[in-house]
């Protein structure tokens, strides 16, 4: 990719330069779309070298940094509105989006495609509880509170996803390691090798890091300018642009491996990164929230909140089965679309 | 079916000698479920003259077909109201009346009766689409739209809907023709023989839905004197009779077949029935309303969405594991009873 | 257990003597657990002795019996409000807490658990009945109803509970006995034998039933000062503190059941005991009120609502498949952690 060799050094200029905020906006995102696989791939290598416990924990961590670097300078600069924008997006993409793509693209190669159905039932099983649960609750509780008890319950609700977010990890690392898997996939998974050593993994997600954290803090600002040329509302950047720019990487690796029949990780790319946005990245933001002059309770609006309702339910049904074929693909697609005109006219 | 010999004609006299509106009301109704069984069964003999394919597209747009004239007439009088209700309960009385009677009856018979999981889930998949998604979507984003954005909303779903309902029929018939079946069933569905020939179906299918158009015309200007006379809102008249009269041929054949042990036709007319009304009917009625004085945006009471939303999350509960009994009839006519109920009382 | 042959004396001598109101309370609760403790076995050995029809009524009836009572007074007393918190903690309690608390402690000794997933299926097609059908439609429906047609639709929702409840019954116990056990099963229950004889059991569940009585009278008085002294709402009480009382012999039979690996049993303890609470303990306390000065309509508060309706999901979802594992049940405690912040804050 030698977007990133161009993009950074572009979007330094850039922003010294004050150009145009539209040019701006589109080569920050390009270029964070660039170093976010370059981070994807610094973290899978770790991630090898490392051994798959602390591996999960690494890529659990650094899965969706992009998303969270983004989200803190979006916080820092008050915009509490487009951070739970783009967590919404950000569920949304890759429940409907990105498993969308998954089975539609892999199902046009292939009749029936399976997956892991153990697995399938234990991501609904949490996806419940994170979205009807963990979300549905404060905003239906906060009717009746003022606005402190509102905080102290999402910083409650934060506190308990984060720690059953490190349960799951527990669980599916250590003490139920392989018991849902079949044996010839265990043997499978042994042959990884790293791309890159340990030293360069480190030193490219260590710059890549810096360089994304750098361009984030640029790009939340020239949001405002953006939806004001383009008439796109505030929720709109935040639930479809943002979340696409944060998710790029997932996107890609999820549709080749689909197209590979691996639809065991196409699967857990899709959902595994919609958890980890619901139940680590969005509660952690809450509580980072608390050290700035902006808090942010866990209030989504009624729009963010059905949509996510829906797109949940939604899943857990058609995941259920452990299978797959290109109308199921198509099914989220279109849920997807709807969505995307329902905030676009918002 | 005598009915018909006589119902036409008196239906025609009485319109015009202005009969009292109670007896032209009845009269219209038995009348419609007569002609309706006609058209059904005219539909069903053109379909296996036509081969599987082309039968399939036959079915699904003459399958709704009265309701489909009886609603545009209603639109073409301005009674919005009126459509959505009676969609709705088609929607309420297919998933809950025809499938709950149909397990009941044929569980008296049968301890355990089977059907084909696979298109039970796919059905599934379908109607948490249309209904949680397609349907609960507009409803809480046009709380913060004008109406013409919520119109553009409606229409935007109304196309994917339909899209994805001839994606549906694509996939049946023709993708995936026959891969989640068992083979002993193919074999059994190649024996059919038309009731009647070509000709004579084309020219029943033609001279009843004219017959039909015509007192549908009538039926929907009895609506009003006989909710006044009989203190039936127009909720109720919509969801429980109008629904009841345009869906009586669906009824009885469903139950037939339960009662015969053929849960998977029994199924498919019952789950079927309602993905065509929502997914194709209710999407077709938005888009022609806009040729009409009032338009008609996809904006369900929130009381006919709830009843619709815990009606698809209790069947796809209860389908879902492609067996059936008498008590889990009696569950769905319970729920129905209960919809009655909330009705009539509104 | 000593404890009742403290708790009872000391309730009474404490009632007359008005002692402060927080010692009072929590004489009262400690007792009712304990004399909980004696009507669930006199109910068991009774249920033994008159046969697994007569015997399933039996529990059924008296299984709730200290819920119901304790009720009855709250009503006439004319604390509506608390009456349904308690129900709304009861069900909660059983669905989350016990459930939860027994897959946790039997997954911690067991790698997985499984349990009858025919019974799951069924259990999950009433929970879906009963919460999101007979709970919600009233719920949306009475937002266009005066107080009297609200009454109407209550009466109507709760006589349809008791019939399907029933039918229920008859179902597992007469219609389809043994048809969804594994053969295995069938015989284990042959063996069991009653602790007390007929007699004894009878002359137990008589006397504790009426000191349960009489206790729950004073109990019922003593919420307002405590809930004032502690700063706890009448919700809380209701929802969390009622709710582990009435339910105590319930928790503690689950947990050994699942220790013990039986989780068929453990799990229609939990779950058994939900659907007793909303399919009969609540209609029937729904008729009763109307003898009284306050009537209770089927009304729950929107919080109390939507927290029954997400456990009701996140439990079809984790019980879907038959299986469970310590995880699954951290997840349902981690919903109810987070449901008894929401109503102590609330």
């Amino acid at each position: 990719m030698l977007m990133t060799f161009i993009g950074v050094p572009l979007s330094v200029i850039g922003s010294l330069l004050h150009w145009s905020n539209i040019v701006l906006f589109i080569i920050y995102c390009l270029t964070i779309v660039a170093l976010a696989s370059y981070m994807g791939r610094a973290t899978e290598s770790l991630a090898i070298v490392a051994g798959p416990r602390i591996g999960g924990l690494l890529n659990a961590t650094f899965g969706n940094a992009v998303e969270l670097i983004i989200s803190i300078f979006s916080l820092k600069a008050g915009l509490v509105g487009i951070v739970l924008a783009s967590l919404t997006g950000s569920v949304l993409g890759n429940l409907l989006l990105v498993a969308g793509l998954s089975f539609f693209i892999g199902g046009l190669k292939f009749k029936r495609q399976s997956f892991n159905v153990y697995d399938a039932r234990h991501n609904s099983g949490l996806l419940m509880f994170a979205v009807i649960i963990a979300f549905v609750i404060p905003e239906v509780f906060s009717i009746n509170m003022n606005e402190t008890k509102t905080l102290s319950l999402s910083i409650g609700i934060s506190v308990i996803l984060i720690i059953l977010y490190l349960a799951a990890l527990f669980f599916k690392l250590v003490t139920h390691r392989g018991v849902y898997q079949p044996s010839t996939e265990k043997a499978a998974h042994e042959e990884e090798e790293p791309e890159w050593g340990k030293g360069k993994a480190i030193a490219v997600l260590f710059i890549a890091t810096i360089a994304v954290a750098y361009i984030s803090e640029h790009l939340v600002h020239t949001f405002e300018y953006v939806g004001e040329t383009l008439g796109w509302s505030e929720l709109f950047i935040g639930v479809i642009i943002v979340a696409i720019v944060g998710n790029a990487a997932e996107h890609a690796s999820a549709i080749v491996m689909a197209f590979k029949n691996k639809m065991d990780i196409a699967v857990e790319i899709a959902i595994g990164s919609t958890l980890q946005v619901a139940m680590f990245v969005l509660p952690v933001l809450v509580l980072v929230s608390l050290f700035f002059d902006t808090t942010m309770p866990l209030l989504f609006s009624w729009q963010e909140l059905i949509a996510m309702v829906s797109s949940v339910l939604l899943m857990v049904v058609i995941s259920n089965d452990g299978e797959s074929n290109w109308f199921e693909g198509l099914t989220l697609l279109a849920a997807y679309l709807i969505m995307g005109i329902g905030f676009y006219l918002l």
